[in-house]
């Protein structure tokens, strides 16, 4: 596509990652340089992108994780192969587990030395070892692919429930060249990377006729619920339900921690207590009991059912039955149950939430006794009595 | 713990197995019974499951692949362990790749023994050598997960994209007994397996005005459109659009071949022709060259455009740009559409329709003129004749 | 390098293939031709190579590893990419299990679509899979490293303990060319590929001691016995050594069924009663209870000591500790221990083998009489008689 | 089963890992305590182990890696589940790579919960995980077989070539109590842990034939060989064969640095000059450009033949042709060399060693002149000076 009059351009491996990763608003890249990726680096803060170096790619890979969750962007980490590309991938392994968005983008060695396993500087087949510890992975072998490689990173990384991507970019990659008009096309400004998912409305309703016929319901709002920033709808929910809520420790801040309805100082009451529940970002994990046993009141579980908002259908009945499975982003489902409850929505049945509140208020006080006894041994109150 | 006047009764992990299948309306497995499976067999023959015998478990494999194809239900694979697992493997991985919903439901030896690899009989870490073939997989290790094991290979394999899901059952966990009434409660009924998922307004927005855009738009229907069961829909958005459509070999059937619309016998012409092109259920694999190339035009790929719709939001720029995705279920994403053309949508360009249509009659009357000088050496256009 | 006169000569990934194989003494192959490995099958054949064809994978993949073990050299099977190779994957598995010599070769997608998941013709990330199936897996990108390719599969088929070897080879590979002297020369003509392994003189010592304190000592002949083809040194440590004798099933034959020192039918016996048992090429896997339990006495089995003679080190305190480990290939290991054994080695003692041979003679009369009874209806004596 | 007179003592997980360890010789653990290996850690300091802790795992493991590879015992490295496991598991693959014998110890948290991937606390399946990156891996599930775990973890890290495993202790497994008598038959004391592999007659005769008719010779002495403490032989070799040697980095201090057969200071020539090469416990991997190109001489590689003395079978062509594989030990392959040679052994041919060690005496001339003049700039020459 040139004119005769103007001399060939080209664009190699290095700049077409780069321009991959700034077309698509990613400004900050955390790392630790080394062969392979030394030029990537260089080249990336020539072209504007922030580099953050750190000492060990594990910190590096935790900061690119928590920016993630932070900024709904995924995170970039950048290492080099093998022991690096290792560190990085424990961070990475976290990420997926706590749901934040990363990649993890490391250099590798060549493909026909390690295949053969002929003892290559850094020889590990990367792409192998990183699948079972993220949500994706995948390997660039030609330059004009490096336009779908980042897209598809990105794409992987938060659509759905977010998590950790690998990106797998052998050291002769950087070297290659094309075409620069070419190169350009070849580069994917990812559209609408983490899509809206919208709830049916019999699953909504649903919902609703559950929660209706509860006598001492209680909302769960957990790490997916901070994620979602749906911060005014949820506290909407909160308020118009009239329900008494617990915040996981990820979701601490979504409300004030003084909010009249809060139940955190009655935790193991309304956990043993509740008829049903209704989770929002939650898991019925460890940090949950998985749903069971005596935190969740022993043999009163039998009678529980739970209403669980969540992204990903196969997190519905991973620990126990959720009669009430509302599957879609927090945001949609959210907006969905206050459209759906209309405007004379019965509160909570009162009875129980005076039975919170009044628990919650006498564990404050307790709770502010011992503190001012402030003994002289150090122990959990005294700590926190110097904290305060 | 019982009172005295109750006989106490029990049940047994084979039993759990087959009612939490039943409870779930899975009325039929095909597999090839053994050790340890053989008593399951049996049993749910004995409590009315229709069980279809094999001579090869892959046949099994295959068979209950399809079936989950044709009913949405999850195709069941039941098989011993080790070589029968391998087996079943090959037509799990299968499913997996083609979108099939399926469970392959092997037995599996002693986890002590396995874990430290001293020789048991067919002994194999089953479990992780199906994860990389499968969408999910699981263990189930006490009689009181058995529920959640089924509950959860259910909304595995037919929740977002369908695929085949792998459940791995010890042998010691067939005789495993546990208090009846417990025993029941610990099943689950899966509510709602297969969510709906539909897609955001801005996203159909954007889907519509490229459409509306085009010159020369091309519908392409795929597997994904035959398996959504939104026949009606899918029938209504075509001939409301009035855009020449071209079904992939599974989603034959879905319309009438002799479909005014149908740009079957101009496939050549109209993939390297179109400027827009809409993907219902259709992934741009190898069946469609990966979007790219002289299939698609050649230079002309570039002035392309995409619509992807597809349940799976990271099948979106897997190989080349869509412009404009729309993740959710078919049948609501087309319903979305559908609604969101009005009752006044304008047809698509009478030029680029004519030119489609009078290809395809051509070459239609070519072909029956090749067929009917019917040659007497066996050829392509021979062999059809006979089929006639 | 070629001179001026002469025509430049090249060799393609096929003839580098063929070459290879032949080059190592390999003129069988096991298989089922396809995409992508449908040329090599042919050429093979013009070659002079016999190509077995089979109507499923899994039977050539079967009857390549029983020629290995019959044969000392590998078995080599043939497949397709993706289904055909997980058909062959299954045999591949068995043999490693088996230690039976075999290579399977597969064709594979291209590299470049598998890495990325953009959904290639049969795509899989074979090596991958392979690599937990078999002792070792390879992958050939480059014409030039088809010989060492071809070199290691063999080694790792046949050295050490042997077993199954994945080949991978790319559909690109075959129609590489490369300049035909160079090509010959990188073909590799494997040296003492299965280099025998002698055991070191005090471990040999260590094992003597211990037999010689023995006051009912049992020889166990396994597999690895009769694959090492030491059948006369075999009987000859039976013999002098005066100790009875128990062959597996596998190693039925090595000695004649009627051999004066045969125990096979007293096996419970003197599994149950022996107080030092020489394990020859025979593991302690589930075919031998693991080497505890009922089988081998129950409480006596505390007072048991085990020699064992394998080639693999780590097959020693695999199940039981093994009292007098003689790593090394069984022919070095039996040769050593008969010299070791001197002229006038002491015969085992004389009350034990009455004893077992009283009862063997008893249960050997007995099995005759039910026979002899031939009852009418079909049952195990019946169907012997008739057999007989 | 105890007698009336006597108290039933039992003995603990904790105890047993810890007896286990310490009956084999094993008196100290590298490590990061935590949950569930916190009480392991304590008991062990208890019991006399020395116990240094480290603020990250990682260098728990390169700790226990290099204590390995200077004891020839494993170095234990104990870690915590999930992030801590993933860490030593970095140190755990370096070691692997380097045949530094090494035990990685984690615990993990409970099997039915992984396997369910229910969410646990830290939950991974550990060992399958492990398994690409390390020599074996294994798990225990119960008490008794806690020695047989022991046993064969240290066997896999000794035996054969060295290398790293992993041993997978679920938290559960610690509080299990079984009977202490039973608990003390139950350890294994390993018997010849690494036990020497002597090399055939035939491929000792095929080694020397080819060493004689060398007119350049070379001799590389490699980690291997610094590792197997036979450094009395190794010099003996060197100086009855009159043969020059490189050292690896690795082998440094095997001979002293001014041996007057060293040729490091010529290392250059004697790569790309000798006819044939003998590889001590050296591989032909990237820090030796895998045995091809211009650092062996170029073209001069198709006339250059190996000799190579390797633990590993599957080391022998792995890079390159090896005309006369050594298989064994390097102590008794070396020892066996020795013998072979008898004792009137040819010198190295004479214009051969001294156009060697002309070059050598000259660079080493030349380097000295360029660090005298001592360049006021800091570059490589005037940083060695400054160390001298």
């Amino acid at each position: 596509m040139t004119d005769e009059n103007t001399t060939q351009e080209t664009i190699d491996g290095f700049h077409l990652v780069i321009d991959a990763l700034k077309l698509n608003g990613i400004d900050t890249i955390y790392g630790l340089p080394g062969i392979p990726i030394t030029d990537l680096t260089r080249m990336a803060q020539a072209e504007g992108i922030r580099v953050i170096s750190f000492r060990h790619e594990q910190n590096a890979g935790n900061a690119a994780a928590i920016a993630g969750f932070l900024t709904q962007k995924p995170g970039i980490c950048l290492t080099v192969s093998a022991p690096g590309f290792l560190n990085g991938l424990t961070a990475l392994a976290n990420a997926t587990t706590n749901c934040f968005p990363m990649i993890l983008i490391s250099g590798s060695s060549e493909r026909e030395i390690v295949d053969l396993q002929q003892g290559d500087y850094e020889e590990m087949d990367q792409l192998a070892i990183a699948k079972p510890l993220c949500k994706a992975a995948f390997r660039v072998l030609h330059a004009q692919d490096i336009g779908v490689g980042i897209a598809r990173a990105i794409r992987s990384a938060v659509s759905g429930r977010p998590g950790g991507v690998y990106l797998d970019l052998p050291a002769k990659l950087f070297a290659q060249t094309m075409d620069a008009a070419a190169g350009k096309r070849s580069l994917i400004k990812v559209v609408d990377a983490a899509p809206r998912q919208l709830p049916a409305a019999d699953s909504v309703q649903r919902a609703l006729t559950l929660l209706k016929s509860a006598k001492r319901p209680l909302i769960l709002l957990g790490k997916g619920a901070a994620y979602a920033r749906a911060d005014e709808d949820i506290r909407a929910l909160v308020e118009k339900s009239g329900i008494p809520y617990l915040p996981m420790s990820m979701a601490k801040g979504l409300l004030p921690d003084n909010h009249a309805q809060s139940a955190s100082a009655a935790r193991s009451h309304v956990l043993a207590e509740a008829d049903v529940v209704m989770l929002v970002g939650a898991r019925l994990n460890w940090l949950l009991s998985h749903g069971k046993g005596k935190t969740w009141g022993g043999a009163k579980a039998a009678e529980r059912q739970f209403i669980q908002i969540d992204i990903a259908p196969t997190e519905m009945d991973s620990n126990v039955a959720i009669a009430a499975p509302l599957v879609g982003d927090i945001g949609s489902c959210v907006a969905a149950l206050l459209e759906g409850m209309g405007s004379n929505w019965p509160k909570a049945p009162g009875d129980w939430t005076a039975d919170v509140y009044a628990r919650r208020d006498k564990n404050i006080v307790k709770m502010a006794e011992t503190l001012a006894k402030n003994p002289p041994i150090m122990n959990f109150q005294s700590a926190l009595g110097s904290i305060r």
